[in-house]
């Protein structure tokens, strides 16, 4: 039993590296297949597809038994962030036996898709994101809710200069909000831009402000992960 | 009179807080009417939104009125920032009671968003806006001037190369300082681009000097701001 | 002779403060009427225009005189940026004096442009551009070497993947250097963008590498700039 | 043949500078060339054109027999970086002779533009990106992981949202990556961005967690570089 926990839990041992790379490999595998699944052609799946997608759950389902049986805590696992991806990356699978109307079928294997969240248990990069998000938790709500007071103040006022001008694309604040997002962020996709005079100087004056405050949560987030990284 | 002047003032006692947090919620319905009136279906108000916001400018206005109550130096808090957008807030609705025709209605209606500075007094980042853009104050003259000056040249030197290839997009300089201000902030929505051999190699220049320039005042503001929120 | 030296040179008396002004507001009255002559109404001068057009001139004629003749070695003042600048400022107007062509008057017009950098004069932040670029001038060549290299390299590796899909974008590798540089400066107008699988992967791969080696030189620029503007 | 070796290898003396910059001119010559020659007009190669390439590619072949003959472990210098690169910029055009196909013969042609590689040897820029890559290589695995990990989860995302609206630019999760990588990177060419107001809230959320994420990689290279310059 106490062997079973360290091949699983940790990583010491030759057993325990080839479990983790066992279940990395599967992860991939699985991965991949979703991928290809949505391609129009395989949308339905092909049956070859569906006899691995079933090998790769079951040994899935295998690996969240056992870490619930050698865990230390047992409700303690299984109401963890990591337990709860365990259990949602094969309840689709599960689900979808029930269901034969092919539409729904469909939406319940996208759900599949939160399996890659299982890697995060083996990159540093997710698990530093997490402590990086809480050591800079207090800069983050005060400059989220900048950030979003500067996206909704330009929703606003571009909505004001435009929406006589380009119904269609300025119709409400809220359609106004996608224009705000994407305009400081630096994106531009180019599908809405101002037309009026006065809905360009607006503009201009939103990026000379608005790009300073929007990069700071960003900026905030990027240098917290790498001082974290470095000292670790 | 000193305990009222606490309630509002401060958020000290139970409550003050009760009371900052009753305004709070209270803006933030406003705002949320204001962004669905903005919607073409709503765009006249409905019945159930018209009493819900006189209502809230009701209260606003007793706000008002008890802010300059208590405040220690009356016209001092008139004459504020905070006292200008809280009359702001409420003056729209109360202009609008004297105004039939429709059109103009909605504009004075419009107007209505500045009430969303009103949440400016509970959010240290907006507060910490200022004090960050006065303590690089003089480093953003200079350098907004340098912005100016490379958006204006960019404008001047973009119109030289592409004026006669497209003249619907670069009409005169004013219409090219449009294109100036996309470029060098990179956001690039693509609605004017040059299409000259000169104008292309003008554009490389422009945006290897430029983008350098450019984002130096929105560099200052967020280190500025970052730096601030350490500190305090 | 003294006085009128420090009058036109110094700041540091009244009448030297004044000379300065006087002469920055009628550089800004050129460049806005400079601004409005392009618009296609007022391409070829009013009457107005032209008058107010002459006097300036004419003062920055006997600026230029007086500037040769205070000044402590006057090849040197002549040879000067600044010198070159006052006179290239007005020689377009003298120039078109003697062209009745009115396509070639208006070109000779364009360069009129020239006098904002008088400006330049007055500007901490051009003066402080220049003494930055030559701190550093080192690193400035070597990464903007770098920079062309990848974006050649960029151009190169695109029009391979997509000369035959896309012939009138990705015409040579000239053309596709234009897509390399809107793509690498992120701006991305979206008037080239790479529609084959190829060209996509090779696209992401350049990101990845490319946006940090070109924003080098730009950062540099920021970085020396901003410095130097602490220490002075 | 000491004296050679000293020619071929060192900038020392005034032989060795005059070695280096010939190699370097008909390098120039040759990328110049290679890149005329991808005008539609000149595809096929010109007399003349050719007559230089013969000549640059006789050159090349002698440098690099001779860096062969001069190094100092000659197994070492083949399979090194810059041996397979001499030996790469040569073989296309020998390649090339016994082809008579024309469409292969320029796809053979095209590769010559391993040349610019060649350059590599005298910038300091690239030399420095190596090692720039080598110090950072650790930090580089995790938050390339990172990376790749935020864009994949992105257009998993993105494609949930949007393949329904508009099947035809997101057929699956790989049509989907371009979208995540172009949106990412901030560049937002314009060819493909959500519609539906999910998908256009989901990459609200991904802008403002991704954009930070992705920019590690390129931040890190560009500092590496910064740091090592100075250093050196």
């Amino acid at each position: 039993m106490e062997k079973l926990k360290s091949i699983i839990e940790n990583t010491d041992t030759n057993l325990g590296k080839a479990f983790d790379l066992f279940i990395q490999t599967l992860i991939l595998i699985s991965i991949c297949l979703y991928s290809i699944e949505t391609f129009p052609e395989y949308r339905d799946g092909t049956p070859l597809f569906n006899i691995i997608e079933y090998v790769i759950v079951g040994i899935f389902t295998l690996e969240y038994i056992l870490r619930i049986i050698v865990a230390t805590s047992r409700p303690g696992f299984i109401f963890s962030i990591w337990g709860l991806i365990d259990l949602f990356a094969i309840l689709p699978t599960y689900l979808s036996f029930g269901i034969f109307d092919l539409r729904f079928l469909r939406i319940y294997r996208l759900l599949r898709v939160i399996r890659i969240f299982k890697f995060g248990r083996y990159t540093r990069a997710l698990d530093g994101l997490k402590k990086a998000i809480i050591s800079i938790k207090e800069e983050l709500i005060v400059f989220g809710f900048a950030t979003l007071f500067m996206i909704y103040v330009s929703a606003a006022g571009i909505f004001i200069f435009e929406h006589e001008a380009q119904p269609e694309h300025f119709k409400s604040i809220f359609h106004s909000l996608w224009w705000a997002v994407v305009t400081l962020t630096s994106v531009g996709y180019g599908d809405v831009y101002p037309i009026t005079a006065g809905g360009r100087v607006f503009t201009f004056f939103i990026l000379m402000i608005g790009l300073g405050i929007v990069s700071i949560p960003t900026g905030l987030l990027a240098s917290a992960l790498t001082n974290q990284n470095k000292n670790s």
